[in-house]
């Protein structure tokens, strides 16, 4: 019996807890959502897949008209490349000698494109390319003012871009930045014109290097938080938005994002009760708190005290509370940092469990 | 070849990071003090098995001394079974029927005792073990006064036993409890007083038990972070410590323990570099600052700024800081919550790999 077997047909109730449930209805709701924002702006689809790390639900999203996918590590891709995903970007720096070698490599079963923000970095990544006898498509990372990764706008943006074009074996197709500063603030009309401005210098990068010569086919940005705002940026190319496939209380509750449904919880178990708090089988390494806590699903008298690594605890705020045994529900506190705890998503529809997507790119972190 | 192989008689300078590092020598140190001290007070070690999740790390605590071994979850506790673990301890509640069945049926395999802290689950697993037709070995959770789980102190704890032992399938075989609220207690003498309050609790229990009649074999205890005190304590059957193998920046600076060497660290590069800061591949999926940061590893020139899932930003207070492509190890914070994130453990000597652990029970999380 494999794995996906023994949990087909299941109902809810006959699930050992805890377990990962993605209601099947919210899930494609959201995905409808997300591919149907960036066709109705014209812009191409690549969602983040580093919040599912599933092979299966990559296929799920190039079906509802994702033009590929977004991986932050190299052996995600790798895993991805592997499963037939064709094209495929890493939003992160690959610099390993070893590891250019086996992106280099990995260029022959789909594109694989990779970004860089270090001169340094060209001639290692051209080489690996030429000694595998293919060639890396590269898109160069601008800060645009989160302040983590990327070369400032400007001057360094056309000098990386003069170093790739020169260097054989890289083949430069555009910018990529990420707004991650913006997706936070407050009101609604602060955060539009903080993303615009983010925004405005790839625009002013791609403007730049057309101007010297060199042509820039792609834009990439965008994540949950900013999508509509993004979509709608002239001149984006594609946005990476993945999480809202899930939706979770971080992207609501710090983000303001309140197009998606809810389609993420953990199921869990009451396994302890006392005095004014219960204990359910569901700590830190089923449900991280990390970005944002875990919220009890229709409990309004319950509210979480802490988590630790097995037990979470949660105050009971008024009435009897949950009796041990008893089986509750918890929305996703932050959908990337809960999902890497897990192997398997359990797809659920009409109370039973349709789907079993496993996370096979969990613990793939090199 | 298989996982272990790809990985032996590797030098540092030839992993791929993110990676998982023990200094076998430092781990070996740890455990022989850990159990030398149980030795000396003659009490038991049934070291915590949730920082490593691996059999083979079990193994090598029963060849130092164990007793056997405590787990969180009974699916840890079935993989521990099913790889020759023949004594655990599950220092949590198991109340759902079905996985009942399962402790029941586990004990044909190994004695895993499990504790209970409610007298509604009484009747529930002694039904289940009869069911199977075996006895279920059971201790008592008492609340020494953590507040988390567990039976309070007294009345309660009489009226559970006699409850256990009065019902078919069931072993009552002693106490447990977890002096988890005075780990950060300082100066040292209110640490050890609070310590001592709180076990005392467990000793009273016994001493109410066997006045009516109730033997008490078994009283388990202790974690690293009080691990000394615990094991000094009369009474005190087994302590429980088991994160000290590793030792971490956790236990160090607010649990103030420093008896155990590092033995645990990450391996990450540099992938980017700022006015002012450097990324590396090693962010919160890799090492988590669940309960306290990672440290860079002889590196004064550097401080975590954030964690972001696939990135460690960290500023650089003085000098040039390190370049892209050079690689850094970093002190784990807590081990528990970031060896739950790897596959494997890779355990090194003189520089060389020379053991690879498989972290097999990660994502048991039932």
């Amino acid at each position: 019996m494999t794995a996906a077997e023994e949990f087909l047909g299941k109902d809810i109730a006959e699930l050992d807890t805890p377990a990962l449930l993605v209601d099947l209805d919210a899930f494609e709701a959201n995905m409808r959502l997300l591919a149907g924002c960036c066709r109705e702006h014209g812009i191409a689809w690549r969602p983040h897949s580093k919040a599912h790390k599933s092979p299966q639900v990559a296929r799920l999203q190039l079906e509802a008209g994702a033009c590929g996918i977004t991986c932050a590590k190299l052996s995600e891709a790798e895993l991805m490349a592997a499963h037939g995903i064709g094209d495929i970007l890493i939003a992160n720096q690959v610099v390993a000698p070893a590891k250019l070698a086996r992106l280099a490599v990995l260029q022959q079963r789909a594109r694989v494109l990779v970004t860089l923000d270090n001169p340094s970095v060209v001639p290692l990544m051209g080489r690996a390319a030429v000694a595998a006898g293919t060639a890396i498509p590269v898109l160069i990372e601008v800060d645009i003012g989160m302040n983590r990764c990327g070369v400032l706008p400007g001057g360094p943006v056309l000098e990386l871009a003069r170093a790739i074009c020169a260097t054989p074996g890289l083949d430069f197709r555009g910018l990529m930045g990420y707004e991650g500063h913006v997706l936070e603030l407050q009101p609604p009309q602060a955060k539009v014109e903080a993303c615009h401005r983010a925004l405005s210098l790839l625009i002013e990068g791609r403007d730049l290097l057309q101007r010297h010569g060199i042509p820039v086919e792609i834009i990439s940005a965008g994540g949950t938080g900013s999508f509509r705002i993004t979509a709608a940026y002239p001149g984006i190319t594609e946005i990476q938005a993945g999480g809202g496939i899930f939706m979770d209380a971080m992207y609501r509750h710090t983000c303001f994002v309140e197009d998606f449904h809810y389609a993420l919880t953990i199921l869990a178990t009451i396994t302890s009760r006392h005095a004014g708090h219960v204990i359910v089988d569901a700590g830190f390494k089923t449900m991280s708190a990390y970005h944002y806590p875990p919220q009890p699903l229709g409990r309004e008298d319950l509210k979480l005290r802490y988590l630790s690594a097995e037990h979470g605890v949660f105050d009971i705020l008024s009435g009897p509370g949950p009796r041990v045994g008893e089986r509750l529900r918890f929305i996703v506190g932050y959908s990337d940092s809960t999902n890497c705890l897990h192997d398997r998503f359990l797809g659920i529809r009409r109370g039973k469990v349709e789907l079993v997507w496993e996370i096979l790119g969990r613990g793939l972190l090199t």
